[in-house]
Formats: C-alpha cells, sequence, structure tokens
C-alpha cells in the first residue's frame, strides 16, 4: 500500500509533516510519498536518519495555503502539493492521500479537479472524528462542506457514515443518531424530521436523536448534521474547552499557591490533554469522494500526521470506497421487469 | 416596583426560590410576591428571619414540571405558578415575573395564555446571557423558541436583543453580530445571508457574523441566530466545559501528587467556577412576550433567584417594553397621504 503524504499542508509545514511521513514510514512499513516543494522537503529530510526507509518524494511547484478560496483554488493552482497528491491515487500510483492543509480547498480539488465523487453521492461530506466516549471515536458528519442540506443528503451521509465507523474504524453495528437540540422525536427542524424519515428506511443501526451532552458521553458512534450546525459544533466545543483551558490557566497563575498546585498536577493536566486530544486520531476522511482522503488540522504535529497515515491505511484496506459505492447502489430503485 | 418569583421554579423548589426571593427583597428593598403552593411556601419562610422584608404570598394550586409538554401545559395547568404569577403582571399587581422552572412552559404560557406578544412581534425569542468577554454579558438569541426561523424573525430578535442589551444591560451602541461558521460574507445558510440584509437596514450597529471562538472573547454584544443553532451552541459550550471540568477532575484525583495540587489549586478552580458561573447572571428575558419574564436554570441557587430580580428589576426600570414595541412600530410602512 502507497500513501501520499502532503509535504506543505501543517501551519509550520514542511517539519512536522515530512517528520510524520517517517514516522508512518518506520512504523508501518509501506511505502510514503512526499508531495511538495522537493527542495524543502529534501532539506527537511535531511534532518532525519531515513536509510532503508520507504520514503519517496513527488514534487509540486504550488502550495494551497489558508488564505486560497476553496471554490477555484483547483483553477488558480493546478500544480498544488494537493492537486498532485491527489492526481496519484486517481492514476492508480498511490492509495491514498493525507493532508493537514486548508479543509474547504482539499475538498474542492477533490471534488471538482481530482477524484470526484463516487457514483451515487449527491454530496461529499467533511467528517469529524472527536477522542470523546467509551470507544474514544465519534464520527461526526457533515461538518463543514455543505452549510445548506437537503434531507437525502443528510440520509446519504447517514449511510457513508455507518459504513466507514464498521468497516475502517472496526465498530460493529454502529448506532447512527441525528444532532439535535432533544432526543424526543418533537425537536429539531423540519429538515431533520425529514432526514430521519429517510434514514430510518436505510439498513444501518439508527438510534434517534442526540443532544451535544449525549454526543460527548459517547451515546452514538456516528452523528449526523447539515454542514452548517456541524460546524458550529465542532467549533463551540473547541471554543469552549479552549476559553475554559485559558481562564484555569489565568487563574492558576494568579498567585504562588496556586502556581505551585498547578505545577504539582501537571502530569494530570498532560494526561487531560492527551484524553482530549484529536491529534491521536489524526485525521478524518472526505467521504463520498472517490478515493481515500484524510485531512487533518493545521496545527498537527508529526505524531498527527502518522496517525493520519494509519487512518489512511485502516481505510484503503477496509474497502470502505466500494462498500460506500455499493451502498448507494443498493438503494437505487430496480428497474421494472 | 413589585416582582413576583415563581416559588415552584427550581428543580429544589421551594427552598432555594423562596431564599432568593428574601435575599432580592431585602437587598433591593422593593416588594416581592413568592407565587405558589402557599404552605410549602410559608413552611420554607418560617426556616428565615423575614420580619420586615416586604414579601408577600399568593397561592397557586399547581406546578408546571420538566416533563410538562410546553404546549399544552396551559390548558392542562391553568392554575400553576407560573400561569398565576404572569396574570399578576398582565393584570398591573406587579411588574414582572421571575422564574427558574421549564423553560418552554414558561415561553408557552406567556405566549398563549397569559401576556402574549408585544405588537409587531412575529415570534418571541429565548434569550441566553453568556458570563463571557469583555463586559461578561453576551446576550443570544433564540437559543430555542423558534426551531424553524424565517430572515424576518431573526432581523426581529437582532433589534429586539440590540434594544434590551442597550436600555437593560446599559452597553452602549452594542454589537449585534449573526453566529455563523466564518466571518466571511459567503459562510452561512442561505437563510443568514437573507437576515443579513434585512438586519443591515436597521438602525442598530450590526457588525457582521461571528464565529463562535469569537463570542466567547466577547467578540459581539448580541449574537443572533434560529433557534436550533444557537440551543446547539449553548447546549454544545455547557457540554464542552463540564465534560473537560469532569476529565480534569478524574485526572487530578487518579494519585496522590495530582490530588494535592489539586488541593492547592481549589482557591483558583473556585475563581473559574465564579467567572463562568451562569448563575451570576440570574436569568434572561423571553424577548418578545408583552411584560417583563426573566427565565433562569432549573438548578439556579437563592443566589442566581436573587440575580433573576435584579435583571427583571432592571428590565422593567429600562422601559426595554416599550422601546420594542415603538422599535417595531417604527419599521412598520408608514400610509400614504
Amino acid at each position: 500500500m502507497r500513501i501520499v503524504v502532503d509535504a506543505m499542508g501543517t501551519d509550520n509545514c514542511p517539519a512536522p509533516d515530512v517528520e510524520g511521513a517517517l514516522l508512518a514510514a518506520r512504523d508501518f512499513g509501506d511505502p510514503v510519498i512526499l508531495v511538495g516543494d522537493e527542495a524543502l522537503i529534501k532539506a527537511e529530510l535531511a534532518k532525519h536518519a531515513t536509510a532503508g526507509l520507504p520514503v519517496e518524494v513527488v514534487h509540486a511547484a504550488q502550495v494551497v495555503t489558508m488564505e486560497d478560496k476553496p471554490a477555484t483554488v483547483g483553477k488558480a493552482k493546478p500544480e498544488s502539493s494537493m492537486h498532485v497528491g491527489m492526481n496519484l491515487v486517481k492514476s492508480g500510483q498511490a492509495d491514498a492521500f493525507v493532508s493537514m492543509g486548508n479543509t474547504g480547498a482539499a475538498l474542492s480539488i477533490a471534488l471538482l479537479n481530482t477524484l470526484g465523487r463516487i457514483r451515487g453521492v449527491k454530496r461529499p461530506a467533511l467528517t469529524g472524528i472527536l477522542p470523546f466516549g467509551q470507544t474514544g471515536q465519534t464520527v461526526l458528519l457533515d461538518v463543514g462542506a455543505n452549510a445548506d442540506c437537503r434531507a437525502e443528503w443528510l440520509a446519504q451521509f447517514a449511510l457513508m457514515g455507518s459504513l466507514y465507523t464498521r468497516l475502517t474504524l472496526k465498530i460493529d453495528r454502529p448506532r447512527v443518531a441525528v444532532l439535535s437540540n432533544g432526543e424526543e422525536a418533537s425537536k429539531g427542524t423540519e429538515l431533520i424530521h425529514e432526514a430521519i424519515e429517510l434514514i430510518k428506511a436505510l439498513p444501518i443501526h439508527f438510534s434517534g436523536s442526540i443532544e451535544p451532552k449525549d454526543v460527548l458521553k459517547g451515546g452514538a458512534d456516528v452523528v449526523i448534521s447539515d454542514g452548517f450546525v456541524g460546524n458550529i459544533f465542532i467549533k463551540t466545543l473547541e471554543a469552549g474547552t479552549s476559553t475554559l483551558t485559558e481562564v484555569i490557566r489565568e487563574e492558576l497563575t494568579a498567585n504562588l499557591i496556586g502556581t505551585l498546585g498547578g505545577a504539582l498536577a501537571r502530569p494530570a493536566f498532560r494526561r487531560v490533554r492527551k484524553r482530549i486530544d484529536p491529534f491521536e486520531i489524526g485525521g478524518a476522511p472526505l467521504l463520498g469522494i472517490n478515493g481515500v482522503v484524510i485531512i487533518g488540522h493545521g496545527r498537527s504535529n508529526a505524531n498527527a500526521i502518522r496517525n493520519g497515515v494509519r487512518q489512511a491505511r485502516a481505510a484503503v484496506s477496509s474497502g470502505v470506497i466500494e462498500a460506500i459505492r455499493a451502498g448507494l447502489a443498493a438503494l437505487e430503485p430496480k428497474p421494472e421487469g
């Protein structure tokens, strides 16, 4: 199996990206292809002991930044590392693409310029994977690709999310729920009510509506929402926890006793960080794209990139793309006769 | 000024409710009317030194619980403390109503059975007040009354929220923003784009779209959303901070050093709690109802109820109901000639 790693993805690229790719090559043994500015990548590789590691470099002359407009970046920068990397997957020279870069741009380049969508998919979705809950893996989608959604798209998200979670994350009979403002059937929007009717008819384990607090308790394995609500959900979660962390830091350092207490508690805080650390997961797939694409956070460290490669490998091995294609085809109305 | 306090509101009623009403009567000097089960209230009052305090009791034979269906509770329980209390305001025997009970029920009883809406208001909104930010008071609406909203309703929320924040909370020229998944005009839903066009035409200080993280930094004084998104926002915030708090507690108590560090840090944690404590605010208004109604959390303590009365007093003094009525009337198309 050959995994492409975008060397130009993280905010501090290419250092963490290259180091993470090396960790993955060492830990998993299969070839890793670094795509990006060849000179920069080679300079970075020279800082590491790479002898015997299956790492290749493919040059890409352009870099997608966080400032690039997702809708137009594919045309504006046809030689970006994302573009070149995804085309390696499209042409069969590699099996999956991993990037910590601009998520919207990656989705747009995947959808419009390179891999395209799986036959039958109405709209691909961005997924996020939360580190909370019993299994430590709750798959959320859509977390930002489609602000305005139709009920039918949400139902497809439910099917794709269920297949990914079962096949790739190896969660048996995943519980699929719809994010709502209450568990009762009367709660939610008209869109949610319509979507639930469609989801109930799918060959998945639908467990009803779920409130934010129960998502964080691991009350579902797959959580469905439109891309606007899903994005507000993950952004609010991130903002809430980082604001609280900041307030705690301020108060702990406000006097000597607090500072001492904080110092003694440091190992505990380190364990807290590890438990809620999204980098342990590494990244999440663009579901509905006709190929495995894993996107992680721009602030990712080398370990996150290694874990992103692990996610990509699991997705490829699980055959989830083919399963989504088959799953959607099975829902198509049968021709008469 | 006479404020009615629902004695049957909190989860532990009537103890915190009665104690909070007494604190308010003592601190503010004006009469407080406790409404609810007279025998229970009097038994509770007997535990306190009430001599000289301007506290009255009005009996209400029924109690709204969290299990009551908001839409039908007004008809099902016409003698509830909410019903009786709001009718005291409607008849002019009191100036405002404060309750820590079922929010949906309070809205429904206010709207359908007692006070009704301010002339011109399409839909009343639930508000929430966040303790974050520079002023420590960010007003959010709608946080749950209307899951499916029209752009015109959001624009009214913006006007009502701006007036409340300026007149009652005394924030000069409040910055009104729309909660979105990014600051750029291209972000957000169709509903948001339509609403923004209407809000721009209002005589308020519209500051654009705002992301969750900037809401928590105090980047706006009034934050507008539909009731579904607003509810997901506050519930996610609450779930995120309480999950993090729980994880910290678990890790701090996992060993002796952590426990010691935690003990030393206890005053700091207490200050953290106070900084993010919604009970310091006490409650938030049902905006658009034709009378001052302040609703707080069922877990409220006596101090929260006292602060809810303070909010109610500020709302009455500020004349915000009349200001909303006048503000909406000014937007009506003028008759020809």
